[in-house]
């Protein structure tokens, strides 16, 4: 690996641009409020990407040098080309760690790694929602307490249509009623996938310091150990490493 | 569900018109070999589908009347439209059964489904194998003892590149030193999905009485326990199940 | 497997006996009013047992007669005696199935299974519980909807000291504002086990329509595939089935 | 955590004093033989314990002060005290690693640990054993190729009745006809289990350089990521964290 985590933080960089709210919230955008706090002490290299940039920013050479990507996207999922998605899909594969943030879960590259529709229900009503720490022993929760809160959030609920993750870190209590598995791992191919339900567009939660230390943890947990770029192949091992009895009938 | 488990028997059916070799060994090809032993007893309603039918034998309607599809291709997945392969997974993820057999590892709706290269390595030299029953008390298992053989087959290595099985029902060895995870079974959507590993068109293997009950177990654990055909859709919840609280600040 | 399942249900009917509100919900106990519910339609085959019996209702001749074991407990765990424990959980490794409700996280069975310490935060308050489905294609959470509600229940939450369930099928929202995984399904051995949480002593739970249905579906779901009554011994397969090739520096 | 990783090797040490031919291969014993080579960078804090020695070699200020423990074991499981393997249970649920080698499959804390039977079948034969590496990405298979061969060693094979693994990383190839899961991770409490297959006493398996590579990496990735001392207990949360309505018919 380098001796610095390359982070790749993605946003489509709609909102922020069309909607003066949320330009209010994340006057750059929600990729440079990311990348900010990531940056901050100097221990990670980090940059960003956005869906306007050519190849939607995500060229064959930036997905090479990046070890983990982070992913923000929601009212344009479908501008992100077939081309691209498919190239963030086999780099997971690969090794690279891919971190799906909130609207996330309907981006191409999540829901290919997913193969599941990935669907959920949703309500916008600046409602209270507590995170519950299920596994504390997880990376991606060190430094957390057993809850911390978010004052106003848009709601996501259950049935969350993705597989079953190898770990459910956190799961959501919303005061409307619903449930939601918030922190979701899982391992693919030879790469980390990570999904984290805060962070609506028009609340300022990529300022909270859970959060940020939640992201920041991921980035650590997600990042490559082993690069296997061969992995899509399906070679013919015709040397066996045992003797092979040659059998009556045998065909070649 | 229906009163007889519906299934369809999908074949690229390529094999067995171009090889004579192949063609003694599965005349009329793999897809009814594996309907006449599945219809025997008559407490399943079978049919088959091939990729040179119209929309690849898989229109929406047949598609709406399957309970289980059983899958069989190895040098034409390409030739499955994109379309067909889309339909087939939304169809699984609504509750449909997919069992993936042997080559089909590579199919477009198997790789969909996994999200990942579905990768192996593979060697044609005549090999026995014998598989492991690991989960004995697994649906598929039933009626099966510790081991079975199967005197010659295709070998297909580790690493198979697929997300960790739910379940590990059978572990291959092979004569030239190799092991396969060859029995892996997945929860997807609604649906369920079953990878089993045996099946090379040169060989016997679907008249073989263990892998023809191999099958018919997982038609049986494969059959829908619900259909949801709603499910990719992310509908809004409005009106919330609790009283949620109005906040200063709040932008809506 | 017998031709109907064969069902114990067991209670310690401590809480009944000594406690009066408690007894005027469930005056023939909690056992009773389960049975009661499962037995009804006739299609299964259903006794109590309680722990005052001897062998604490559990000698051999009852476990070997059983094919699904439910278990509620509460205040008297540690009067369940080693041996009867031990018992039980032998019983399950070979294939028995074993649905511990709501206190019963705590019972000597239920711990051995996991390997864990099973602790929670729980607190008794009258809260309204909303349990939502997660898993609505597993066969325990067949008839039910998107999610249901109990007026009042104990408050369980997480963290729930388990091993990550093989299918988490509900997670529920406490008025409190807590979250716990109340459906829990795992493999062990040939045998199933599932956790569910509600059942409180001092609330009608066990009358609620959707209670008895998870109930009788967990029931059906944890009926023996297979028994194995061997597994626990550890063969010497002395004779290999391929040929082993004789080395040098062989010891024996 | 403290600076060094704490590692404490126990062993049974019967073998290797009762055994010429064992003595010949692990003189100081097996235990010692792991300490050497972990130690032997200096990068972690190696000691070790034994059997006879005073409560069994764990005391709990022994306990208190590892952060990994490595088990061998074999003839006398039934030596080690239940207090004992009690105690070691309790400190891997409160974070501390667990890695269980070769016979230790039936020692009584990994046993307590998985809740099943950890039985498997088993030959000696001076069989080779072929390991292949099933989780590339897996910290535990760092440094090694696809796979890699131990010339003789005593052969496990499957049905292994373990709960299906967190993650399979290793599974053996052996020359007599068997496979098995050789490398299997789980998550318990707070803390993390490996169990690894090879190790028999009369072969010099740990000295091989995969073998004590696989062990070093098994020790980093056990190392615990937080302690939860008071993870056993269940606490009463009697203050809600959200407003619970009074109820009529409250009980309290």
């Amino acid at each position: 690996m380098a001796n610095k985590i390359r982070v790749t933080v993605w946003n489509e960089f709609v909102h922020e641009r069309e909607d003066e709210a949320v330009k209010k919230v994340y006057p750059r955008g929600i990729h440079e409020a990311i990348a900010d706090f990531l940056g901050k002490d100097g221990s990670l290299s980090v940059r960003t990407a956005t869906l306007d940039q050519a190849e939607n920013g995500l060229p064959p050479e930036v997905l090479d040098s990046t070890d983990v990507m982070i992913w923000w996207g929601h009212m344009a999922h479908d501008r992100v080309s077939d081309e691209v998605a498919g190239r963030v899909q086999a780099r997971v594969l690969e090794g690279m760690g891919f971190i799906a943030l909130h609207s996330a879960h309907f981006c191409k590259p999540f829901k290919r790694l997913m193969g599941t529709n990935c669907s959920l229900v949703w309500r916008e009503a600046d409602e209270r929602e507590r995170l519950w720490v299920i596994e504390r022993g997880h990376p991606i929760a060190a430094g957390l307490g057993e809850h911390f809160e978010l004052p106003m959030e848009e709601m996501y609920g259950e049935r969350f249509d993705v597989p079953a993750p190898d770990a459910t870190v956190f799961i959501s209590w919303f005061e409307g009623g619903n449930v939601f598995r918030s922190g979701c791992a899982w391992e693919r191919g030879a790469g980390r996938v990570f999904y984290f339900r805060p962070g609506h567009e028009s609340y300022p939660t990529y300022y909270d310091a859970n959060v940020q230390r939640i992201i920041a943890n991921a980035v650590a947990w997600a990042a490559p150990r082993v690069m296997l770029p061969g992995a899509a192949g399906c070679p013919n091992e015709l040397v066996a490493l045992e003797r092979i009895e040659a059998k009556l009938g045998a065909k070649r």
